[in-house]
């Protein structure tokens, strides 16, 4: 870095992995996480703010055996030397929260949170290291039925942010019927710790492989059509065939799922706890006719199974949409949640029971842009143009006269020439533009000119003389008419 | 720190200087946020979002001659070495943006943001290390117009804010107009720098020493009431008496004050720039019907002068409340702003002007909430008892049938007897609380309690056999009339 003088210029730049966002982006975001918390707030959920700021011991993100934050999440040192992280995500702060407020908290206890959170990763593209989470959990209720209510109500949210019925799925699985399966599969030992591994990544490519290929990767192993080898995980056919079966468990009914899954993995007392999880959770929305064309208990869900302790259900779009291409786009998971009853553990010693849900709105934006063929791109403010600077308050007046009738307007402040200004109304996307130069002002009128029109008909218009002689996209009307006759453009 | 063992338990605790935040509050701060952004989205301004990071040399926090951050920023070193900061407001923030973007803008540029900002400073009552700023400005347009521009929506945003027009005002002074006196009175020179601070000091007094001790302190010296001695800034008294002249030149009307402004540092060609520009805002100001009452030229504004460029406004409550002692509470200002002409250079190189606004939501609820005597305590939501647990789906369901009239509702999860959901549901604020144990299921009924009633009863009731015999605050209704009961109730 160069040594700062008296002259030093810095460079107007962003550190690595930070964007700016501007306009309609930051409206549709806010219009969505509206919507959100709406359903949130109608389950009873109230909203949480807490610090960007933990003690990096609360995050639990020390380095084993050394007192230095470990990488992932940006770190300092407080004025007494303590270490200060910001938050990676918004459930370890809520941990945190729960355990300094346990006692005057009703329990369950409900919140959501809106919040930043920040990663300190290997930026890439659409890969951010600050980026915002919507939140919910239900803290001090067991499962199911506070599962049950989660998967619900994220069912809710997707469909108040605009996903219609059909186009998302939420899909559930339970932490313990995959153990269960795999102790029914031998794998219960210690010594099977990397062969359990294995298997949840053999499963996670189900979608991609097919049954054919996680079938090679739970035996021998399988050569790509690169040729690039993956090793196996060297199970026997007898322990491929549980693998197999437990994931051809999921049907298209919860209950057939549940009463197949309790035949893989009813023998063992592990695979029995999740699998009567499940079934209760499917009673329950089958209650409230929430069937599995919007939850679904689907055996083949591997993700966040590792740091989950029950039920762990993610979101994901049922349609494809193909870019320039004609290649599939891959959205990724709406969002994702489940249970996890140690995380409070951490600081109060004993087991406090949680559930919650995570939504990524940018994602959820995205892909309905696309679905839809929606832009963003909305109208900006009328704009009146000031062409004699002197009587720039009259144009200020104009504008707040068009705001008073609840019209955006802003008058343009600066010396320009026309033409200028009249860009400047086309930058800022502006429907209207209201014009008064001498003469208008001499007979007592302005002008209204129609950007929107404008624009069409300089489309269809390719005779400039027809388009100058014309210039049907603008009108005179006397000064007093003026917001009525914008609101009349306005509305065409 | 203590070493981390595999039995190392963290403390749940907050780093000093950072809070949480819960419920109503947040709902408050949302819909002040909204009611604000509304404002100044009318007036043509569009929401921008810059990231927490900035390198710190785009903030311009190094200290002067090493390659380290200042203090009162939080500031850690990336991958590659360099200095990142967490923003300390959002002016640096949008000048680095401006000048990353310049060329794509649209030119006068009207953004408004809502952020949190972070300051590494000492926290003490009610002073955060991290909060919620929300900003206005206009990046590209000279004074006076866009000054004008902006003082007139402050005082809109106040309004839209629920402050009662007469209960704030915005003044309104000039950097150059004060320059300009101190030219008069003889001290614009470079050995008059410390005495030209010294008069900002004892100018900023005005409120509470009145004219006699801020001419003391223009002059020789001031003893204070407990005996303690403060320097005086030793100026002659044709000197003391430009400076006061200009104090007392602030009047009831702006053209008054401009008026007698103009006779104090007109023979300035400085001070006659900034009087130029007072002379041409409250035209502006005339001409939109603000007055005075709501945006008034005051001469002793000094808040922020060494930083601004030209003019300079802040917010201030004209009303007065006493705390329980009936000492008066001061709120201190609602906000402020002003024009700074130079950000935008140090990464530019050339001058760009700019004139923007702050303000700050918390205390502008908290004083709202002094001033109205108002509490935000909100009702909770409908709480469905759940005294047979395996009756949770049906329980679950009486709960969506409540949403789904649009009712805020749960269901309780979890074991507990009645007593004790009961008490859970008073510390939610439940206005009612739904009940249906075993007798109730076999009639095919539900129990309406009527909490809010229940507790105005319970407090006038003092014969606690008269409230067990005629608990008119319950009733029982047919299931299937059970959203009907609740809306009439919540009607009450």
């Amino acid at each position: 870095m160069a040594k700062k003088q008296k002259s030093f210029r810095p460079k107007a730049r962003k550190p690595r992995g930070f964007t700016d966002r501007f306009g309609t982006e930051i409206l549709a975001e806010q219009v969505m996480f509206a919507k959100i918390q709406k359903v949130y707030a109608m389950y009873g959920f109230d909203p949480l703010e807490t610090p960007a700021f933990e003690f990096t011991d609360a995050l639990g993100k020390f380095l084993p055996d050394v007192d230095r934050p470990g990488q992932g999440v940006f770190s300092l040192q407080d004025d007494d030397e303590q270490w200060m992280s910001l938050r990676y995500d918004l459930t370890a702060p809520l941990a945190r929260f729960v355990a300094e407020n346990y006692d005057a908290l009703p329990k369950p206890f409900r919140r959501y949170q809106v919040g930043r959170v920040w990663r300190n990763e290997k930026p890439g593209p659409g890969r951010f290291r600050e980026f915002t989470q919507v939140d919910a959990d239900i803290v001090g209720a067991p499962a199911p039925f506070a599962d049950a209510e989660i998967c619900m109500m994220f069912a809710d949210a997707v469909e108040a942010a605009g996903v219609p019925r059909g186009d998302y799925v939420v899909r559930v699985s339970d932490r313990k019927t995959v153990n269960g399966m795999l102790e029914v599969a031998g794998l219960a030992g210690d010594d099977a710790a990397d062969q359990r591994l294995g298997v949840l990544r053999a499963m996670d490519k189900l979608d991609r492989l097919g049954e054919a290929g996680v079938r090679q990767l739970l035996g021998k192993g399988r050569k790509d059509d690169s040729g690039d080898y993956t090793d196996g995980v060297n199970l026997s056919d007898g322990q491929a065939d549980v693998v197999m079966a437990f994931m051809a468990a999921t049907k298209d009914s919860n209950a057939a799922t549940c009463a197949a899954l309790r035949n893989i993995v009813g023998k063992s007392n592990t695979g029995l706890e999740g699998v009567t999880t499940l079934e209760r959770m499917a009673e329950t929305l089958a209650a409230l006719s929430y069937d599995a064309s919007r939850v679904q208990i689907d055996l083949s869900i591997v993700r966040g199974l590792e740091y989950y302790t029950g039920p762990v259900f993610e979101a994901d779009f049922t349609f494809e949409v193909e870019d320039d291409k004609g290649r599939p786009i891959q959205f990724g998971s709406i969002g994702g949640g489940g249970r996890y009853d140690d995380l409070v553990k951490r600081f109060k010693g004993v087991e406090v029971p949680a559930v919650g849900v995570s939504i990524g709105v940018s994602r959820l934006i995205a892909a309905l842009q696309t679905r839809t063929g929606a832009t963003l791109i909305e109208r900006g403010p009328v704009v009146v143009l000031a062409l004699d600077k002197d009587q720039t308050p009259e144009y200020q007046k104009m504008a707040a006269e068009l705001r008073a009738a609840g019209i955006r307007a802003e008058a343009y402040i600066g010396g320009a020439n026309f033409g200028k200004q009249i860009k400047y109304a086309d930058k800022r996307r502006a429907p209207v533009a209201i014009i008064q130069g001498e003469d208008e002002r001499a007979k007592g009128e302005v002008t209204i000119k129609d950007l929107v029109l404008g624009e069409t008909l300089s489309a269809e218009i390719t005779d400039n003389k027809e388009w100058r002689e014309d210039q049907p996209a603008q009108f005179a009307v006397p000064r007093d008419k003026l917001v009525e006759a914008v609101k009349q453009v306005l509305a065409r």
